[in-house]
Formats: structure tokens, C-alpha cells, sequence
């Protein structure tokens, strides 16, 4: 009745989503305040104010088909302008609007770009522990995601693994900091390393090779600041979404950006307003996209995350936790307790603890924490995570 | 740079958004009042007011991360509930809220069915002339679509067409009533025909052929009903968007309906929630979701289009065009005065009117005329039309 190919993918795959709904029915079973779940990426701080108003000015905007119309497939013209001049004036760049391409949240501007990118049989390298979805973007292609594991002690990009990754096949290297499920923030040491490999690999095979910059949480980072990618490597191609910056991951609204100088620009620009038709998309919601004109720049509070993850950094490494420190994002990677990560899942939920295996990151042995939860959650939970932790080596 | 598979596609397709934005280019110079853009399926119409009071409920509803939260992939339940209720209310049938699955409109729905149901190398059949975009939704993933044409007296689907057409490749037909490009609504004995050809094939393959019925225009029929196709077929699978009925394309929100009875209920729904992920979708905008539960039964006044329709299709045939009379959506087809339609579309610019070549729709010979445009613009453009055909047949 389906394909092979989805059969396929859905036997190998673990779903998150999953464990995050069976969160739902212990809270409901349980009570909400006694079950713990760091399962899915979902923001708990509400969206800001000026949110709400620009959707509901643009909403009532008259005539409403101006608004609710059809844009153009990559987007209005007037939100790109106000992107790219952002953009110009934050990372010293020269986007023109030309180069912004509104989508779908930033996942679908992946999915995007690998439908311009890619043939079948085509490699795409990942640094590991990587989204778990990155693989079927790329092989529901027919293509083949090949992760190239960090160094697990800095949980860094390692350059030696990344460089070995690399064939003539690989047209583009997915790059997520600061990174789910990891919450590293890669230092621009890596980067010049990233980029410097990547030049060689270009010159070698002959082709471009588009680092493709996956950046819902560049703006969640709390202790350093993330590099500007284009900055380091010309033919990097940078992806957004507002989800996290704005509370709004149910609205599905972000872009693609290409500087005019990345090889292939053209052909790029018109490659994507074809997918984006190909995908039956036709175009990014238009309510949202007009809403950023109002909102491009606004952000909500991250020192409440940040407080959550004091709280959780100091609470699990005192327990005797191996966590590694994170910069970024609202995750955190912590060592399971025992060599099969999703056992060691299993046995958290005894204790109402939720939270997703490393093994569906490519990290196996370690799990994902996440912790958009309010900081009184995160400290009611260290009693739990102690009674966890007893179990393997009280 | 960019792939071959999709430099293959941009080659050969033509692209009617093309034509549309040119249309805009000339009105800028020659002034809207003498342009005649009947290029694309723009809705003309204002959206009605509860749709506006809709957006700006949800856009102030706290907490706000109820409505711009992640819900789940396959969308809201009180959303997807109230459309089951409506549909079975409206057509007898027995939806339950699982078989209904929020989709980014209509379009995107046929591409997550495409990604669900399809091998590389599987195929589907069309009725001829189609929306263009089909072949790419199939062939994006490296399947075939094979067009079934037409009797082009009536633009009814004519049965051993579509009987030779179908192979044991064969996974799914896609069906457009009321049609785009030719405005036709298939009668119930076309659609009876059809269905006896599937329940043969089905049972000489021994697999199920799916029925995607694509219904954007369901509403918009003017002059008869429009039969509900899983009523006369069992393996239908309907998909809607809310784009034409409440003026909103922009705003990408519609559905996906499976009935319970539908062969691989479970399997089709499981693949679907996970194409939805894979397509870097995540979930239709949550916003334009919840608005549905306001206005999931409003629509645009459509006298407003049948009124255009009436002046359109009188005027052209009394100047001495062949127009298949159009029952429904906001498109009618006219037979070029030269078998070059490309041609002929290029001459009619001359007269600052602008359609799309049947070519683009596998209907050479023909030019689609679509026509939600004021009543107005429509009167005003009769005599361009005339003196295009007076250089033909003057």
C-alpha cells in the first residue's frame, strides 16, 4: 500500500515525537507536575508582544488580498528587503533580496535545497551527533547523509573525521550550531577548519561543495558568540526559521539566504523557486511572512532558558552526570548511565524522566536533553534524575 | 551546481508564473485598466469578514504557544474534528479526526501522498489536459506521469483512454473536478465509468490504485453538483485546500480526508505523518489552522465568479472562439486560432492580453483563460479578443 522506500524508513527510524506524546499521556495519567519530559525541541516562553500585533494588524489589513493573496513562490518582496537588509547590517554582509527565499521554517528550506542540489546516489556529509531528520531529508532523495562523528570529549567538529567523510559525491555538508541535540556552539576554530577542508575538497573534485547552515538557534547562545558562517567559507548557504527567536514553531516561517558571490547563485535562485513549487508548497504562509516586517528583529528572553540550563548543568554533573557544557540551544548531551542509551531511557521513565536515546542522533551512548522547561521544572526534576542515577551506581 | 535531474525539469517546463509576472511588468508600463492578465489562478475576490475575525481571535488567544506551538505533525485535533464532523454532515461519509491530516493547501497534500505512495519508477495517471505542476510533484520523485487525454469535444475523461493507460505500475490517479486548466466538472457518469475501470485494474494487479481526488474548486461549480468521488470509489483519498473557497492562497492551509474503509488506512496515515517530517513541513501553519474552526464552512460569493464566467464565455463565443463551456472553478479552455498555442499566445500579447498555452497543461491547440477578474475587466476585454481573432480570420 506504500512505498518500500517509506516502508523502509519507517522501520529504521526512532520517533521522538513519540516519546513526547507518551509524555502527554503520563501527564495525563500522572499529573503534568510529576512527569518530566525533555523529549522534543518544543519553546515554553510565550511569543512577544509585538507578535501578536503584527499578526493581527496584518490580518485586518484592507485589501485583504494584498495580504492572503499569492506572493511571489520565494516570497513578498518587501519582507525579503527588510531580511536582507537585517542581515546586512548585523553580519556586515551584502545580501540583496534577491538571495532571501522565504519557506516553510528552516527544515523545509533544507528540504528545499536538497531537492536543487541533489541526484540520486548523491552524498551529503553531516557533522554527528546530528537532527535525526537530516537523514531522511536527504535519503528520501535517494541520496545518502554521511555524519562524520565530533570529537565526544569537546563535542567539536574533529577536522580528520570530517575530511575523510568527503567524496567526490558529497554536494553539500549540513552544519547546525549552536547544535541539536548537542547544545555545542562550534568555536570558530572549527570553523576555520571546516572551512579550510572544504576548499581543498572543492579544489580537488572540481565541483562546489555548499555548506548548508541550519540556524534556528543562532540567537540561543549564552555564553559565546556564534560565527557568521559566509564569513568563512564562501559557498555556505545559511537557512532560519523564527521558531525558537519567536515562540512560534507551529506558524512555520523562515528563510534561505545566498550571498550574491556563492557559485552558482542563478541557477541556485531559480532552482529553489521551482522546488519550492515541486514540494506543492507554492509559497511560505503569507500572514507570517508579513508579520516579520514588524517582528524581524525581536527575540524572547533567553536568560530564561539560559536559567534552566544553570540549573540542570550544576544539578546533573553534581549527581556524578557526564553533561557537556552546553553553549547553545535549549539541549544538552548527557553520558547514559549504561552502554544502550535507549535501555537506559526506558529505565528513566520508571522515575518519570522522558528524554530522547543518543542513538537516534547518531550519538549512541548518550541522550538528548532538552530543556525549554520552566526553571522550577528542571529543579524538581534533580530528585529524580538522583534516584536514576542510584540505580546504576548507588 | 545545481542537479541534473532538476536542470532537466527547468528545461522543459513552462513556466506560467512566467507569463503572470510579466503581465505585471506590462501594467506598469501601459497601466493596470489596459492589461488583460488571465495568467493564473488569483483569487479576485475579498476574503469574507470571518476569516479576518478568525486570524485575529486565534493571533490574541493566551497562552499564545496553544495556538503558535508545535502541534502534532498531522495537525490540531479540535481543527481536525470539525472538519470530520463537517464532511460527514455535508456528504454522509464517516471521517474520523485520524483520516484528517492538515496540509500546507492542496498541493502539498498530493506531494506528501506522492511521498508516501511511490517508488522510484512507479507511475500515475492523470486526465489530460492537467495542472502542470502534477508532473513534477510524480517526477521529482522518480516516478512517471502518464496523461490520459480528454475527449476534447467535452472534456469528460473518455474511459479506454484512461483503461489503456493504466499499467501494473500504476499506484495512483490523480483527478481535478471541477478541473483546472478546462473548467470542466466530470459527470457522474464519468465518474462511474472511472471507478468501474479501477476496481478491474485493482483486482487484475492485486494491489489498490488510489484515487487522489485534487478539490480546490469543489465549491465553485456553477451550474451542477460535483459528486463526492468516495461515494463511487472506495480507495479515494480527497484533498482540499481552503485557497479558492475563502480567498486566502496565500495563507497554505488545507487537508488530507481518508476514510476509514480506504485499503492500508493505517499504513497510509503512519507514512503520511512521517512524509510530513520528511518534507521539512512539521505541521501546517498553526495559526490558519485554528482559524478553520471559525470559518471551515464560509464561502466566497460565487455568483461574483459565475457572473464573470457568463460574460466571458458569451462574448468569445459570439466573436466566433471554440470554448468548451466551462461548469466550474475560474477557468475556461479556448482553442487557439493556430495549432502553435505558444504562438498564438505570443500574438495575443500583442493585444495586451495574456493566458497560458494548453502545451503547459498536455492540451496543445488550446490556451486556458483563467478569469477570476471583475466582470468589468472582463467586458473590457472583449474587443481585444476580437481584433486577435479579426488577424486570424479578418
Amino acid at each position: 500500500m506504500i512505498s518500500k522506500k517509506m516502508a523502509a524508513a519507517l522501520e529504521s527510524g526512532i520517533c521522538i515525537r513519540d516519546i513526547f506524546e507518551e509524555g502527554k499521556k503520563l501527564a495525563a495519567v500522572y499529573g503534568a507536575e510529576n512527569i518530566f519530559n525533555f523529549t522534543i525541541g518544543n519553546p515554553s516562553i510565550e511569543p512577544p508582544q509585538v507578535v501578536t500585533d503584527a499578526l493581527v494588524k496584518y490580518a485586518k489589513t484592507k485589501p485583504g488580498l494584498a495580504v492572503h493573496g499569492y506572493p511571489a513562490n520565494v516570497g513578498f518582496q518587501d519582507v525579503r528587503e527588510c531580511i536582507a537588509a537585517y542581515l546586512n547590517k548585523t553580519y556586515g554582509t551584502n545580501y540583496d533580496y534577491n538571495g532571501i527565499i522565504m519557506t516553510v521554517g528552516a527544515a523545509n528550506a533544507m528540504v528545499c535545497l536538497c531537492n536543487v542540489i541533489l541526484d540520486a546516489g548523491d552524498e551529503v556529509v553531516t557533522f554527528a551527533p546530528y537532527f535525526w531528520e537530516y537523514r531522511n531529508y536527504v535519503e528520501n532523495l535517494y541520496g545518502k547523509l554521511v555524519p562524520a562523528l565530533c570529537n565526544m570529549q569537546t563535542l567539536q567538529p574533529d577536522p580528520e573525521t570530517f575530511r575523510a567523510a568527503i567524496s567526490e559525491k558529497t554536494k553539500a555538508v549540513f552544519i547546525n550550531t549552536p547544535n541539536n541535540p548537542t547544545g555545542a556552539v562550534y568555536t570558530e576554530e572549527s570553523i576555520k577548519n571546516i572551512a579550510a577542508i572544504l576548499e581543498e575538497k572543492q579544489a580537488e573534485y572540481g565541483h562546489p561543495i555548499y555548506l548548508i547552515s541550519d540556524e534556528p538557534y543562532r540567537l540561543l547562545s549564552y555564553d559565546k558568540p556564534v560565527p557568521y558562517l559566509t564569513n568563512y567559507y564562501k559557498n555556505t548557504i545559511v537557512v532560519y526559521s523564527y521558531s525558537k527567536t519567536l515562540s512560534i514553531p507551529g506558524e512555520r516561517i523562515g528563510y534561505i539566504s545566498i550571498l550574491p558571490n556563492v557559485e552558482g547563485y542563478k541557477e541556485l535562485l531559480t532552482g529553489i523557486n521551482a522546488a519550492i513549487r515541486y514540494l506543492g508548497i507554492v509559497n511560505a504562509p503569507s500572514l507570517q511572512q508579513k508579520m516579520l516586517l514588524d517582528c524581524y528583529d525581536a527575540c524572547v528572553d533567553i536568560s530564561i532558558y539560559k536559567k534552566t540550563r544553570d540549573i540542570l548543568y550544576k544539578g546533573l554533573t553534581e549527581i556524578g552526570y557526564n553533561v557537556i557544557h552546553p553553549d547553545g540551544a535549549f539541549y544538552m548531551f548527557m553520558q547514559a548511565l549504561e552502554d544502550d542509551d535507549v535501555a537506559f531511557c526506558e529505565r528513566a521513565k520508571e522515575e518519570r524522566l522522558l528524554f530522547a536515546p543518543g542513538t537516534a542522533f547518531y550519538g549512541p551512548g548518550w541522550v538528548r536533553i532538552s530543556y525549554p522547561v520552566p526553571a522550577e521544572v528542571a529543579e524538581r526534576s534533580l530528585p529524580a534524575f538522583k534516584r536514576l542515577y542510584d540505580k546504576y551506581k548507588g
